[in-house]
């Protein structure tokens, strides 16, 4: 693989970030960093036009990996990616612990999670988390499940998760909480057809994430790097919220937690960072 | 090893499961997935009769050195399978830390805890955890001994361990205590004689496991894989459960928990993962 | 070195165990486990006379590593062994962080924490509470000093730290603490001369440990081996005590605790097990 | 390299410490440590005049790797040293996770930030906290940017950290808490400029560290060993302190704290090991 397309994964933002974020992360850069020469290890610039598909589906699997290390996923949990030149598939690993994914375990869905390709592997039974919030979220071009421990218990325990720090800065004013019950009852909790997707995603609204009572949670982003980074610093919060133990939070204001998320971009030091973690590893 | 025989370790459900799971589980396969193919790495669907003795005890051994890795065990604890063609066998490691069990350490006991074979090396002073266990559940086929640390605390506050989330769903309206002063005055802890064993089975009823007071937990299952991913998942909601600090936790239902627990199955997902990353170390 | 030497560090028992504690531990033996054949993996019963040094300055070298790799020390903490031939003396590293020690680095020091060869290395500053607890009990045949986390915090919060679990049983009714101001006034909290030792030895008494307000603690014991066992799970016990967050713990009744700690022998399992993993990572 | 030149990193004390506590120093290794031979793995006495660029360099670099090791920073947070002879500028990495940090990556900046080599590279948006600091406490040789999760957090909860042990001395009578919305209203919390970057040095004072409400903390120290050492003991200071939940703990005196402080020196020994923990890492 061309190493330039490789270090661009994740970055194809021409294709992905919305205008008026593309100005506010301009106006940032311009107010805080010099310019850049171009060592090897910073990612370039991103390429005209979408990114290739071999490559993002390279930092695909690699992201299932860093989900695993970063103890955002376990045997269960997922992320997926939408196909930049068709914005009703999206691509998924099929039914296998994060850890474990390969380039050839990733199948591609349409919105009704239909393979697209006739391939007929056993898929996840949550494929619908995907599928639904792509439908009415243009704007997010990568989702993650997450299963975190910390993450589960903040869903459970009636308390904003705010956040602690600017890391958590896309937090905000927190996030909402779906509860499967409200809508359907009595279930196995799991998000498993199109209706309890539509019904997470209407909770989600606008949201960068969600917690899901008695589940886990998820969280949506411009790009595989985004989403992977909000998994990671939603669990950290989480994890420092519970920390504190119940004692009160000096916890960002609502416009310093809107600063910071500018100013974090999409965590390009930290998928470096994870990324090369991982592969050490294999 | 034939690999068939040795995906199936833990599958041959056929010889394992009631009739009533079956169907459930049949149920509930229907609604959720789509039919599968069959790739690599997805266990097999189950081998007609009895899994071969070979792989069964390959699979005991990959649950012990699974059990170290994932915080059940230390030097203490183990794990057991009933002997499919005999159930009034049972097969576990000789008196040995878990993480070093090998296939040549492995003794086949009765229902008595006599070894079958003659064999004279050193056994677990707890080995009547298993035997009576097995003499009294016939739907049990492995038993786990848990030496988890939150798992141990569980035991000793007085506060019912219910399912933080899904994968807890086992856990139901909570598991039973067992308090070895109740019936046997002051003790060293252990279950090391019959009528121990007998008295923790009475304890443990029909529930998927329990806690023991001042030691640690009990897991059961249809299968290796079975106990051991409940032996996990107990941990993990036991952490959780002390994370929340004290907090009224929004724990599942108990619909929901049944519900959740049939979905999980017998937690495939994660014994091919806790079982790659322990060959990975070897 | 002989295998079969090599197996038997920290079994040199004959010349350790009081005759008291040999009769309880065989009369245990009697009433709960077979008889052993001789397997490669489990030690030897001890040969007669005392441990040669070669194998007795390994263990201690292997102790150093352990207790870094189960988090009782870190760049701090020291293990000692008095010296079977000499009760007047005992080995220890010279100044060094545990994980770093070879062989070479061990050195003889008398009651006095003089060198016997003439060494004239950097000595630990604080190789008086070695000396001084060896000088006043006899029974102990090696020490550990401990800075696990919390064992360090339970020395500050005036709550005993009594055994959650039988694996802790030797914690008994509680250790006593030993708080450095209350004779000396304000120092840097270090036992770094005589006078400090034998004050931390008198608060000792016949313990098998102590905590250190503002320092960490000690574990004294019949071998390398079992001060080291009792090391580690005073840290597992203190993490068990915080997690169950301030509320009611059901601790061992103190005849539960003195029936455990018989039951629990010197930990040779868990030595195998620590031995093994420090060194897979050398 | 010269080996001896090696191991002096960081302990060119001559030309960094300041005249008295050079004597407080010398007056305690006099009263509690023998003289000492020279074998390899304790570090030589400093050599005559500053510390040699190469090796100095090269200590930067282990201090970024051994910061991502022991928790202390993660994609963000950083680590500088001055310039031995040149007291107006500092050095450090450039834009880069500190685990990804190499000679090459390595930056010479002066105290507006300025690169004295006409690099052109992209830097830390942060680089003000250093260059800030450099300027107005010349005693500072060594700055660390942490954002461990439990130094976050104290920042956040109204409570002071006191020393919980004697290896946490240097905490005193606790840390000031920079609140930037104090001087600056609502921002993104980064110091991101040289105004922030005064009153960051303002709210330090003369202490040894400042937590950051919101976003993490810093300490300075006389060398990189020192204030990399320093960091690790703010965060398990910071744990500590969390662990004990609220409960009421017996902290260091001040003066119990000062001397404590005085004993530690610069963290040698753990130096030694945390170097020898990432060296074996690559």
């Amino acid at each position: 693989m061309n190493r330039k397309n490789f270090l661009n994964a994740g970055f194809g933002r021409r294709g992905f970030l919305s205008g008026s974020s593309l100005l506010l992360t301009g106006a940032l850069l311009g107010a805080t960093e010099k310019s850049e020469a171009k060592p090897a290890e910073v990612p370039d610039p991103p390429a005209d036009g979408p990114q290739d598909k071999e490559s993002l589906l390279a930092d695909l699997v690699t992201a299932n990996h860093i989900l695993q290390d970063q103890g955002v996923v376990d045997g269960y949990g997922h992320v997926s990616v939408r196909n930049p030149t068709n914005p009703n598939h999206f691509y998924i690993s099929r039914w296998l612990a994060p850890d474990l994914v390969t380039p050839s375990d990733i199948v591609e869905l349409d919105l009704d999670c239909v393979s697209v390709n006739g391939d007929t592997r056993k898929l996840y039974s949550e494929r619908w988390i995907h599928s639904e919030i792509y439908r009415v979220r243009p704007d997010v071009k990568s989702i993650v499940h997450s299963h975190a421990p910390t993450v589960v218990v903040m869903g459970t325990i009636n308390e904003p998760l705010l956040p602690v720090y600017h890391m958590g800065g896309f937090l905000g004013t927190g996030l909402p909480v779906f509860d499967i019950r409200k809508s359907f009852g009595m279930t196995n909790m799991l998000i498993n057809d199109a209706s309890k997707g539509k019904a997470l995603a209407q909770t989600l609204g606008d949201k960068p994430g969600a917690l899901m009572r008695g589940h886990g949670g998820i969280t949506v982003g411009n790009s595989i790097m985004h989403s992977v980074g909000r998994s990671v610093y939603l669990k950290i919060n989480a994890e420092m919220h519970l920390q504190a133990g119940g004692r009160k939070i000096e916890t960002l204001a609502p416009e310093e937690a809107k600063l910071a998320e500018a100013g974090n971009q999409e965590f390009p030091k930290d998928w470096d960072l994870w990324k090369r973690a991982v592969l050490a590893k294999r």
